[in-house]
């Protein structure tokens, strides 16, 4: 994965560690936006990750994009298709 | 939920149930889009099914809006925010 500092990439951690996460980067930095990333089941995660940040905490940011896509994961049983999304948040 | 004939609700059963209602929705009809609501865990669900219907089966199919929202649900503890997602495909 990239290391694209307005990137966030959303796995199987609790919703409120990503939340944590978007806060600190609009707060430290000058950051005018950020990108939320992630595939199969922590695309809900996503989804509610920017709900709660728009709701609670950062009213005025917009979600100036929503992209879903497929890729192409590596398994030991050969290769399997799993659905992904970005999310751009920008204040 | 509403009958509206335009809108399909994506729940728990597999991905491939819905596809095919979406297949079903623009073969028997003159439709020419469909709107795929979930919330919570199917989000993922409705992902999957916009992805492969698109790559396997209508490759015309357009997504023209995704939008994210929450909803409060009554439980017997309370209520609980879920998340919701709606993603219109057109052809």
């Amino acid at each position: 994965m990239s290391k694209d500092p307005n990137t966030i990439y959303v796995g199987t951690k609790p919703a409120m560690s990503y939340v944590l996460a978007v806060i600190t980067h609009f707060n430290d930095s000058d950051a005018k936006e950020v990108t939320l990333k992630a595939r199969g089941r922590a695309i809900t995660t996503t989804i509610d990750v920017v709900e709660i940040v728009r709701r609670k905490f950062l009213k005025e940011l917009k979600t100036s994009k929503i992209e879903i896509g497929t890729e192409e994961m590596q398994r030991e049983d050969g290769t399997r298709n799993v659905s992904t999304i970005e999310i751009n948040l920008k204040r």
